[in-house]
């Protein structure tokens, strides 16, 4: 069964939109001119076709086109090529939909946890996870542990790397992932909780398989990943390895300019949803609506709507806005978003270190306010 | 010593300007609020700091910010994301500059092979290289080593895979890999000629390591990476390693959201030329001019001259522009571009089969002719 994208293109009438859809068919296939394209499995299999044309609003048209599960192969990579490799660089195309049929369902099932993996191994049936952010960089390995400590102490769900600490000196990938996850093993036996400390994957390319495993064994209870940055395959397979048995949150470093332009890029809710999920994350981070970065929250909502739809790929995920959070805005975001979502706690939590248990049982207090 | 990025901001005035590069200062490294960042080295060292700002045009601002080699740490993704994670997704910022400075000049040295290293390689002292591309994708493995065979027999530089050849079960990469690099092997012992393979990295992200031993094994002669979905991780990795010894060309498949609009992401030259330099590669695929992209006569040479420029960082290597070239337009693509470029061909040579040796034989002639 044949997987369809969604594209939206930039023509002056229908008749240049399904040239328009004609190329694209083309480029994300066999790149190469349609007499050029071998008679037989090719012509009729490999070159995608148009599924659905029509217009959208003026000057816009909205495509539907069906490619081969051949052409994706088996790499959340490859696929992603197939979806918008060559035409990310074309004028005038955004990719606002993605459907993977049954094929790609079975190839590519998405999160191992999903929204309810996550809450059980969280411990929290309900209610909006709590997720407050180790930083700054330049901080050391035992700093970082003691403020893991303290967040998982507070009863935080989930104690999570902030993105930019990679392998730096101050705070090596190792280390740091041995006594944070150490820190946190602690806080946990003192309390009975069950706070999962996602360590952020870093690394030279030949070191991430290793220090994958060396986490694993460390004790951290999931990942974050840059997909931007080390690709989506990275989040694939995770999501696939049964002994590794851990949950992924992909962060949106380096994936800001997909959504800069109107008329092209990928959608809010396909790039930081339905992609995300497809690659395997459990929980998708995303600038929220109010905070430094530019997001509305109807585009907030759009990735919401993305990551929960029962309709897939694969389970639901949670949606973690971040960027600015803090309890007195937990009621209005537990309004707009409802319960199934992971909120970051950064810089906030930090300015009065001798309240971050305080802030931490005041943000619980309000999520779980009926 | 620091190393500096230069922002293109947009903003009302100077004062606003300042006030969002403190806010990338800040956003870039410790992603915290200016009072929340610990005293010492963190606060002296680890936050960007403004070298420079001026006014570029109305509403956009310039400014150079220094940021710590320990930001960046030893992984050009962590440097990448440094100079653009999380800016990348706020508005009206734009990355037209790179400096790395001497101490990330020694940890991220560049390209392995660059220019010099790649002509020596190719057997070609001067004149544009030739570089026929195989596919399209759906053909197998022994029809692909047909064609490689043609164009390397008809005197090609280098052979490359398309880059939407990944591992597809009508061509899975080891079996390509093996059957093309014996077809290349076999009509450089019949010519003499040192035609290279270039092979499409492939694979799910635990298979790459593998995959990149195999093909060195098989005898390819370069590796083909597509950074925008594996990460600029990989071409660093290759780079690096002496006993693989492989020059790298580096594909734009997924990276065109970066250049699509006019006040964010990061500039042609700084993307195609200095970046992909910065991580290892010896040769840039874009899209040139004239083609069914739509790059302008201008970025194509900022590219080439990012590409190409004494300054660095590290070698310089080969702009390779792409995607409707023929050798009717060798002339004009010399007279614009020089001497030290890769010229891809692909759908105009697969047109006519039995003209392959003909048409780079045209293009062999135009590209020598003074």
């Amino acid at each position: 069964m044949r997987f369809s994208v969604t594209y939206r293109i930039a023509a002056a009438n229908l008749a240049e939109a399904r040239l328009r859809a004609e190329g694209i068919a083309l480029e994300q296939t066999v790149e190469v001119p349609a007499d050029v394209v071998p008679a037989g499995f090719i012509a009729d299999q490999i070159v995608g076709q148009i599924v659905e044309i029509g217009a959208e609003a003026e000057g816009r048209y909205r495509a539907t086109l069906s490619y081969s599960p051949e052409s994706a192969g088996f790499e959340v990579a490859q696929l992603l090529n197939v979806i918008f490799g060559n035409s990310s660089i074309q004028r005038g195309i955004k990719v606002i939909g993605f459907a993977p049929g049954a094929t790609l369902a079975a190839r590519f099932p998405g999160p191992r946890f999903g929204i309810a993996g996550v809450r059980a191994a969280c411990g929290r049936p309900e209610g909006g996870l709590i997720v407050p952010v180790l930083k700054p960089q330049g901080l050391g390995a035992d700093a970082l542990a003691t403020l893991a400590y303290a967040f998982a102490s507070a009863g935080a769900d989930i104690v999570k790397d902030d993105h930019g600490l990679a392998d730096q000196t101050s705070a090596p990938f190792r280390e740091r992932v041995e006594k944070i996850s150490a820190a946190v093993a602690r806080a946990n036996a003192e309390t009975g909780g069950s706070t999962r400390y996602f360590a952020n994957v870093a690394g030279k390319f030949d070191q991430i398989e290793g220090n994958l495993r060396f986490a694993a064994d460390a004790g951290v209870g999931g990942l974050l990943v840059i997909p931007g940055l080390l690709g989506f395959g990275l989040v694939q397979r995770i999501a696939a390895d049964a002994s590794l048995n851990l949950p992924v949150m992909t962060h949106p470093a380096f994936l800001g300019s997909f959504v800069q332009a109107e008329d092209s890029g990928i959608s809010h809710g396909v790039l930081f949803g339905t992609l995300q999920r497809l690659a395997g994350a459990d929980i998708s981070v995303f600038p929220n609506v109010g905070g430094r970065f530019g997001f509305t929250e109807a585009e907030c909502l759009a990735i919401a709507k993305a990551c929960r739809t029962p309709d897939g790929p694969g389970l639901p995920m949670f949606p973690s806005p971040g960027g600015g959070m803090s309890p007195d805005r937990a009621a209005a975001m537990r309004a707009m978003y409802g319960q199934d979502v992971a909120y970051l706690l950064g810089g906030s939590l930090l300015r009065h270190p001798d309240r971050i248990a305080d802030t931490i049982a005041a943000m619980r207090r309000v999520l779980d306010t009926a």
